[in-house]
């Protein structure tokens, strides 16, 4: 098998035993598992051949890119590993027509800096962005931080190139913002997992870069006037809100522990703490004027006293450099490692209405300690798109009582009108909630598609369906 | 066969022989055809069972909502039509959470009313409005005029019900903006032309009413000029601009032939005539100065002064009320009938980047008389997204030049980078431009997905996949 492998891809890419070490667990360290080998082909062609060999030789393939999801989607024992950390190349960008052509293996803060440095943005940004890469954000149509203003990693792909259970190449790279011509393949791959094909690259959507950000941290006695500050700042700025995360005080006090010379948010500690970013693209908004504001961060400054005079706020800061701009967005990007810092966890990642944050979060308090009376909850949120990322500290390793707080978790949020899955996808970590919560004709649809393109199951086994 | 089916939804909704005319032909009257029966479920459970009966009888299924489209992809001899116009009702509106629940039947401009009535608005619009229903928007994932600011159809969807050729119902009508549950068929369903499920119902995103418009006809001396305009547009007003609609001359020469009593845009005749119309969301963009303009109007105005006064505006009229809107709105919406009004057509709906449309159209100048010295073409364009309705007078009804033409028109449009189908879809008229374009191996992908969701073929055959 190696020497095949090696005939496709050359020696150098195809690795065995202790050199497999970076691949063979999850980032979390939660799950290990012994891939057969691991192989790093340098070009769509060498994925398809490899994609042909495991068909023709009945080997199961997981591919895998950043490897920094949360949901054991790579788990890969039996199998052979395809990494495409080697087709990093950012193969074209142009600014006038506002995309970008990327390989799957480029990673994510790559991107970034290439679309910064011609005054373009490409928005989707999480905490893992300096290891994410792109093949793995569409697989799993990564979320994060600004899809309240720019949608979902889907929303912001126009074309993709994909490699087929079969080995053939689909090629639907339009740069078009219309393109009805068949079924859409592109959004059938993206958010797959890698169990329907192996995305290689992608025509991704750029924007303009904000001429100014205004970022705040602010402290509300409620996330009820939470809400209204989000909506009073969509409305003043005719929906300029490009982040809206909240991060209640234990994950201030965790963040402090673990980074003891990181500054604390407030000077008196806050239990409701919010991180508030508009950004403003109209020149007029950009501008800094004669008291040395832009209008945009006098927006911002306006909204939080009038807010502050009627009662509804408790403390807020304003970013007045970059530096502290990149402070406050540290604090929240650390949510991983803060989450993670204890095990075992439960990495719950649910979505309800934006208003039903505050009372899924109530409700859970009182059925967390019902279940195990010595869990912790440590709790982060998008909550400009209700995405909580409600993780428990589970008391031990037992997996049915695991299994229960799951159910109890999905139960509240889908009682709120929810979803037991928000941006993190299925993976294996939840199969057992993809059972009991999905529509049983959606599933079905699923397994017959599944089936339909990859009728061996060679593309990552195990994963998604139930 | 008939008994059978009124006992599934009622006598007086089964039509046969004369009460089909309605469904009997598209609208432009190219196609005609002759169903077995019509059959008009008040439900989705009866839709369910009406499909529950194709598939134990073998029977084919056609659905068909507002029947406005322009690809051939209701035409239903010797099968069913299954018509969803009585399945109107807008379940619910909910402004303060932007989304509106609807069922396929609903009629577009009805959905625009009931949210207007709540200062809200449903996007998606275009000339066919009031009488295309929501089924097939969805089914066909229309376009239109505001794509260029709100997206397509299927950007504008939430969630989906649909009746799967099982019979079985995908109940998948989430509300939530993170929703990572498996494969997407949502998005598969959508723009799938009734061939792998009968879309419903529906969860609509809604957005804010702007609170004020600028729209404004101006002419150019070229599209460069226009793109000019454009983009100085989004810049000045951070993405502003909903719809850049290009009418030539003709456009306007036609509409004035078939509706006299209107008027035309300018004093002077002029080749290039642009609808531009502006919306601005943000309070301080909307409020009355003491000019009596708002400041969206403002910028409009001040955009096109100074293009005025470097030359590259020919003239321009910004209109002065709601009525003078509606005019230059009605202008632009009489595309279809403007084409349709001389036949034999051919309606070539293509895409190319913005940048590519003027040579597009230089080139299409040549290879037509070439191809047929007779023919004239008759054009209109969403110049914002690089949509081309480059409908062809034939001369006469000659199918063999007709598929040259059609083959023509496509090796322009992909050789500028184009797509062969912008936003009308496949339906039959286009399945050789599907054959002899779509890549394979997507083609491929397509027809094992159709096989195994619809094995026994009964939805809408014959449509979408060549």
């Amino acid at each position: 098998m190696i020497n095949e492998l090696a005939a496709l891809v050359g020696e150098a890419n195809v690795m065995q035993g202790e050199d497999m070490a970076r691949w063979s667990s999850d980032w979390t360290g939660a799950y290990r598992f012994s891939p057969l080998a691991v192989v790093r082909p340098g070009s769509t062609a060498e994925v398809a051949a490899v994609v042909k060999w495991a068909n023709e030789t009945d080997t199961t393939i997981v591919p895998v890119s950043g490897n920094t999801g949360l949901a054991g989607g790579t788990r890969a024992d039996g199998a052979v590993m395809l990494s495409l950390d080697r087709m990093n190349q950012i193969r074209d960008l142009r600014p006038e027509a506002r995309v970008a052509i990327v390989e799957a293996g480029v990673i994510l803060s790559n991107l970034h800096d290439a679309a910064d440095a011609v005054d373009m943005i490409f928005p989707l940004t999480f905490g893992a962005k300096g290891s994410a890469m792109i093949g793995g954000c569409l697989s799993t149509n990564a979320g994060g931080s600004n899809v309240l203003r720019y949608g979902n990693t889907r929303d912001l792909v126009l074309g993709i190139e994909a490699v087929m259970p079969t080995g053939e190449v689909v090629e639907i790279m339009s740069e078009l913002h219309k393109d009805n011509s068949g079924y859409n393949l592109k959004h059938l791959l993206i958010g797959a997992e890698g169990t329907l094909g192996i995305i290689t690259a992608a025509v991704l959507k750029l924007h303009p870069k904000p001429g100014a950000y205004a970022t705040a941290m602010v402290a509300t006695p409620s996330l009820d006037e939470a809400l209204v500050l989000l909506n009073r700042l969509q409305e003043a700025t005719g929906g300029a809100v490009e982040a809206f995360e909240y991060m209640p005080r234990r994950h201030i006090e965790v963040h402090q522990q673990i980074n003891p010379s990181a500054r604390e948010p407030f000077e008196t500690p806050q239990d409701i703490n919010i991180l508030v970013e508009v950004g403003a693209t109209a020149p007029r908004d950009c501008t800094v004027g004669k008291d040395g504001q832009t209008p945009i961060a006098a927006y911002l400054e306006e909204t939080l006293m009038a807010m502050f005079e009627e009662g509804m706020l408790l403390d807020a800061v304003v970013a007045q450099s970059e530096a502290q701009r990149q402070e406050m967005w540290e604090r929240r990007e650390a949510s991983a490692e803060i989450a993670m810092s204890r095990k075992p966890f439960i990495a719950n990642d649910i979505a309800v209405p934006l208003d039903k944050v505050a009372p899924f979060l109530k409700t859970m308090a009182q059925r967390l300690p019902e279940l195990d009376p010595a869990a912790e909850e440590i709790v982060v949120a998008h909550l400009g798109d209700g995405n909580v990322h409600y993780t428990v500290w589970q008391s031990s390793e037992d997996a049915a009582l695991r299994d229960s707080i799951m159910e109890a978790v999905e139960d509240v949020a889908l009682s709120f009108g929810g979803s037991f899955s928000a941006e993190h996808g299925i993976g294996t970590s939840k199969l057992p909630s993809m059972q009991r919560r999905k529509n049983p004709a959606a599933i079905a649809a699923m397994k017959a598609i599944k089936a339909a393109l990859d009728p061996k199951g060679i593309l990552n086994p195990g994963k998604l369906l139930p």
